[in-house]
């Protein structure tokens, strides 16, 4: 009995490329055979080959044009070096890189297309050259010390347990699945660093995490720790904070010089600073440059980057205020200073200028700063989108957010060119995800949920790749071949954010969630709250007036964006009411009115989760008994969840608006 | 430094009375000089008029006449016994009763005679008999073993700590408090029975149960534990426990016997069962009556009484179903049984059908049982009426509650007359409350929450004292004698419960509270719950019809108290939306609409709080630092707390139905 579900390392018995002449013998060139990573390839190689088609192949090493792997002077460098070629010559496959990271993602590039059951012959006939899109693809875990995880819904840390950190075979294998994937990053830490996590960079915890920095280091992968920006007074024994204080910096330099020499794979630091009650800069007057800048300095001859989370607002505002918008702060706070950043900084901007919701604009500061090295944040932790309980299938939603054109250059101007670092030629740049992962089982808590851990590492290597590609790799490594399966499971899968959408917040206006938890209705739960989180419905509508005549914060965009979100005539529907306070009678360019449309989507959302429900029933018997029962119950308790959300916002509405469905459904 | 207030046994100097001849010799007449009671009457009379009057009386006990202090044989019996006499003879002061409980009950009445400087000579001149009009006076702690207590806004138990019973100065001055007012019994531990609580009918604590009934006794106090209902199960190793079980009898029998031995003053217990989660009687498919005599069967040859708590609902309920109604709960759950519970079993009843809101009409068990004996239970913790933070003096409300004329029968048809006994000539009744102590300095937190202690205890000993003398009465006993002091004071304490009111839940409805913390606004905070407290507010209207139309609720008070309640012509304005389901542009009697009164109640509820708040801070430096500030203290948070239920009522109401207020006051 094992402990954990191996997911897409399974490497189960395959029957297709049983033939292949060309696995036989494989060739990893442009790598030293005494690199750890690529003694890592070559196992893999040989025991997934071995098991998926009954025979080791034969592994030749040459070491031609080797690079350092993760070497991290600049973004662009990193994409050269991990860049990989896989082709079929005359007596083997070639998997060719300038890095030992590359070849052994070019190894899993191989692997992938035989547990997919695609023909290797097919696959690499002519050469196939992957570069991964984003030099920084990164995973963030909210794991605290004592073992539980914020916004975590499968289990415990499988990195912490009563505030020691554990090592064992499971730290391999989550090294072994994520590298699989393209992460090349991972903060280890909840950026709330309180309790003991504070005192990860200090003799306490320097032995383990070097340790564990050498397994991430075997597969590519880059060890970073979320910083306590209050460490100077917290452990240091000082009184301020003050990035500008010179006992402040004299502490840092000594600290910094002991930690990356304690720990020699560290590659940097995240930072939650001035957010929800953490410390930082603004404490002092100063700004976030400042802190920021002063930590990047000191770390920048460790070839250490600081990397700056603008998750800054207000979070004590008072309901009443309607001319603070909390969407604005992030831009508020952090354009200012554009340009101001040093070179090793960079900053982590989440998709939306609020907090994951379903359906939320793209940041104004992604295309508005133009001189400042960004990283785009997501969450695959479905902390307002189900909590691993309702299947939410996020790489839909991730797709839109890269295509999105921000209009920042005429050429190269989309989300994934800003973050990849196209646009502005920028030193460092990527892209993170909190993670969803947990001791749990399948890692995840719902087994489908697993394909958003996959598709955020896939997506994030190659934002070329389709959400209906991903999905089905997704399935047929994780799940099953059978065509039947991975149809049905796709029909599941790609809907899935549509129908959350559907029954939880209509038109973009998010927030009608319970307080504190975050899963399940509560239309009025932050409505008279202090987290700048509001609808403003009254009898007559709804919604948010963000446009000139509101807070402007429509304006913060870059034309057209600006005029098209700032007109309820041309903003798009699905965040109509972010940017608009309407009357429930207006009529929205799908024909419906507002009130009719809440009506309509609350119930479609239902029935097709009720809908996708008894798709999965009917694989029962058809795959693996045990994901079948996990899946299976978590449908149980979703279709509780949008019961209680389709009947509370449809009778909140309608007892507001007075305004009876067309269709005479029954709303209570 | 003292490490907790001495509150209303301060006995601090006095000028009246001084030169009262009478004091110098006491005479308590009627118990044995043997008697720990009668031991602790004479310390109390010594030091409390050496320290208030400078002289130590001469005091002579005889013992003519002696009663058992505390035979439970009946309530009537009680209450012959606890009747005391005081009165100036020839030689001195006359204390006189057929027992040591009434002796200490007549010295107390001398002490408050002198500490409140009324003349000695006036108030005894001809005799004064006073006969407690209830024979159980009890308090109910809600506190757990780990020290923690449910709904505690005071601190921590000064019953327990980490599991241990704490036995020491402050457990002997907690029973002087009491007994002083007139307590004479105390359940210990929360009616919600778990962990270490389970274990208190076992040998683990015996020995300081035994000690701390020994304290309680020798002050006219009977002890009592809450049980837990599955103790055979929890702690005796039994799968069952069904109350006509052979093997749960036998068990109960061996227990009883064992702890009734091991804890000689033990009176008996107080069963929560089949509510919230707490195991009962249902889960066996019997009845409330079979658990409740099951047990009071087998204590009853020790004398021991079983109080059984009549708060049993249905807490999982639909808020989409109408027809279901947890007012009606516990009358149909309690009222098909009446004359099968024993007499040594007591039904506790809340004083409304729901749960302690500022406004509720009477329950219909009171009134509708006339073959059970009848224990009132009211709440002095502060659980929904401002938790100790907000100022809300409750004796007002239990003195309606009191004087309400149920029709039961044709004279002494009011809750009082059934509560002590007299309507159905009960064997036992009386008065309970879920009681407001910490370990705080000040026992309640607020300073003026110690008035809802006091006079708790002094109503339930006197139903005929005026809210007005009982407040006046804890003013010049705690704060001051200063008349101006005592003006102030008064005019704080005596119209606090309508401000809260005010700016509170409006017209009976109640609910609209924070979940779970139950302090603060939150208007639709219960409305999608499963608790069975919803207002069912529309566009059009509020309330709940709870008429004939409706859940047939009204119809289960006797006439013509049914009829008034079912129509909201007759039904009183202050319950109408409880009963009544109304449009906002119903005039009430007052002559306003249903939506003014929200609005006028609102703003005057804040203003009249602001006023008392600042009438509170003309005595700075009129009374003790301390009690200044900690009050001082309170009312800051009270107006953050009032302005947020003003705004978030008022706008929530204007939102929802459109209509603005008359006055044109800022509503958002």
């Amino acid at each position: 009995m094992e402990n954990y579900a191996k997911l897409w390392l399974g490497y189960t018995e395959k029957k297709n490329n049983r033939e292949s002449k060309c696995l036989k013998k494989i060739v990893l060139s442009g790598a030293a055979e005494s690199d750890t990573i690529v003694k890592n390839t070559v196992l893999e190689l040989k025991s997934g080959i071995k098991a998926m088609l009954g025979f080791e192949p034969e592994i030749i090493v040459s070491a031609d044009n080797i690079l350092s792997s993760m070497d991290l002077s600049s973004g662009k460098y990193i994409l050269d070096a991990e860049e990989y070629s896989v082709q079929i010559e005359d007596d083997g496959l070639f998997i060719e890189s300038k890095s030992a990271s590359g070849i052994l993602y070019g190894a899993f590039d191989v692997l992938r297309t035989i547990a997919c059951e695609k023909s290797i012959e097919k696959s690499y006939s002519s050469v196939k050259t992957v570069r991964p899109s984003n030099p920084l693809r990164m995973l963030n875990h909210w794991d605290n010390m004592d073992g539980s995880i914020e916004r975590g819904y499968s289990g415990r840390s499988f990195f912490y347990k009563n505030d020691e950190i554990i090592i064992d075979e499971r730290t391999k294998d989550y090294a072994r699945l994520i590298a699989s994937v393209g992460i090349n990053a991972v903060v280890i830490n909840n950026v709330n660093v309180k309790s003991a996590a504070s005192y990860m960079i200090t003799d306490r915890y320097f032995e383990k995490l070097a340790q564990l920095g050498e397994i991430f280091a075997g597969y590519g992968i880059g060890l970073y720790l979320s910083l306590n920006y209050a460490s100077t007074i917290e452990i240091g024994g000082l009184d301020s904070a003050d990035p500008l204080d010179e006992r402040v910096i004299a502490w840092w330099k000594e600290k910094m010089a002991e930690v990356f020499k304690k720990i020699p794979t560290l590659k940097g630091f995240l930072v939650k600073a001035d957010s929800e009650g953490r410390p930082g800069p603004f404490t002092y007057g100063r700004t976030q440059a400042d802190g920021a800048n002063m930590l990047a300095d000191i770390v920048k001859e460790y070839g250490g980057i600081i990397i700056w989370r603008c998750f800054v607002y207000n979070c004590r505002q008072d309901w009443r205020d309607r001319k603070t918008d909390r969407a604005r702060a992030g831009y508020d706070n952090f354009m200012p200073m554009d340009g101001d950043y040093h070179d090793n900084v960079i900053l982590q901007i989440k998709n939306g200028p609020m907090d994951f919701q379903i359906r939320e604009p793209i940041s104004p500061l992604l295309g508005g700063l133009k001189k400042t090295n960004q990283m785009l944040e997501v969450q695959i932790a479905q902390e307002y989108t189900g909590q691993q309980i309702d299947v939410c299938y996020l790489i839909p939603e991730f797709k839109e957010i890269l295509g999105f054109k921000t209009y920042c250059s005429e050429t190269d101007d989309t989300v994934a060119d800003i973050i990849n670092g196209k646009t502005f030629n920028s030193r460092f740049s990527g892209i993170a995800a909190v993670t969803n992962t947990g001791n749990d089982f399948n890692w995840t808590g719902n087994y489908l949920a697993g394909a958003n851990l996959f598709g955020f590492g896939r997506l994030a290597f190659d934002t070329s790749l389709t959400s209906e590609e991903i999905a089905e790799e997704f399935i047929r490594m994780t799940v099953s071949g059978d065509d039947n399966v991975v149809d049905v499971i796709m029909n599941i899968l790609l809907p899935s954010r549509d129908i959350y959408e559907k029954y939880t917040c209509p038109l973009g206006i998010g927030w009608m969630v319970t307080p504190a938890t975050h899963y399940g209705c509560s239309v009025d739960g932050y409505e008279y709250d202090r987290w700048g989180t509001y609808h403003r419905a009254d009898h007559l509508g709804l919604g948010v007036d963000r446009s000139d005549n509101g807070t402007g914060y429509a304006l913060l965009y870059n034309e057209p964006n600006a005029s098209m979100y700032n007109s309820p005539e041309s903003c798009p529907d699905d965040l109509v009411l972010f940017f608009h306070h309407l009357p429930y009678t207006y009529v929205l360019h799908s024909g419906k009115t507002v009130i009719q449309h809440i009506y309509d989507s609350h119930f479609e959302g239902y029935d097709e989760a009720e809908r996708s429900a008894k798709e999965w029933d009917s694989l029962k018997g058809k795959i693996d008994d045990e994901i079948f029962e996990n899946v299976s119950e978590r449908f149980k308790r979703q279709l509780i969840n949008a019961r209680e959300w389709r009947d509370q916002v449809n009778t909140y509405f309608y007892r507001k608006s007075g305004i009876p469905d067309e269709k005479g459904r029954q709303i209570w």
